[in-house]
């Protein structure tokens, strides 16, 4: 990983942008240069238990790398926060084409969590949550 | 809202601590005291769209309240992220009691991130996802 490690990103965009490059080309050691080094990362993909920490978040793209295509998303920008050091991008991921059944394939929330260290910035927290049901569909309120 | 926004929040966790007993005691005001003031804030419940904006979360919460009963979730602290003037939670709430099939209820994870300010430190952003399935029913890989 010595090559990929010399990655710098000057901004929280050019290092998302790496993210979801890297997830589109199933390129393992991309996806694992766009994250921090340090083991208070976190990763939460849809219907996976969370993964703490340098190890299990190299397991959880392992796996999904391992399966030999890439995950195309088209992602929407809903919103940011900028907190000094620390970046908060909300968006909305769609995967391309469609689902077995016709359907287009379901998008979901998304938030990605960046911090600014020696090594321009890395992403520390990249969290999946499903979007809300149709219109029509009243959400429903417990909770 | 003049007396409850006079509220301090030391710490991030002081912050939290007053979100869930809020949360338990289905008080608007308080909930919404320990939201930042500014507008870059955003709020994503289960099944709901993403809230954001100060309005968009006022909103979500007087809906909830309006329920005229308050939620008592179970918070286990999965992990933290220091991140400055900024702090990232990970909890996983469960909701107390029992479903109406008897069942337990079922956990989300939650991330909350808080910000220091003027006003000592307030939530930003709580953002729900499901819980991974039963062991034994492996999780789909397709994202």
């Amino acid at each position: 990983m010595g090559i990929a490690m010399s990655q710098y990103f000057d901004t929280p965009q050019d290092a998302e942008d790496a993210y979801y490059d890297a997830l589109e080309d199933g390129d393992l050691e991309a996806l694992l240069t766009v994250w921090d080094t340090t083991d208070d990362i976190s990763c939460l993909l849809p219907m996976h238990p969370l993964a703490q920490g340098r190890s299990a978040v190299r397991e959880v793209f392992t796996r999904l790398c391992a399966r030999g295509q890439g995950i195309a998303l088209s992602v929407k920008h809903l919103g940011w926060i900028d907190g000094g050091d620390v970046a908060i991008h909300h968006v909305e991921e769609s995967p391309q084409g469609h689902a077995p059944d016709g359907q287009p394939p379901m998008a979901v929330y998304g938030v990605n969590i960046f911090r600014r260290g020696a090594e321009g910035w890395r992403l520390i927290v990249h969290q999946n949550a499903p979007t809300a049901p149709p219109a029509g569909r009243a959400p429903p309120m417990a909770r």
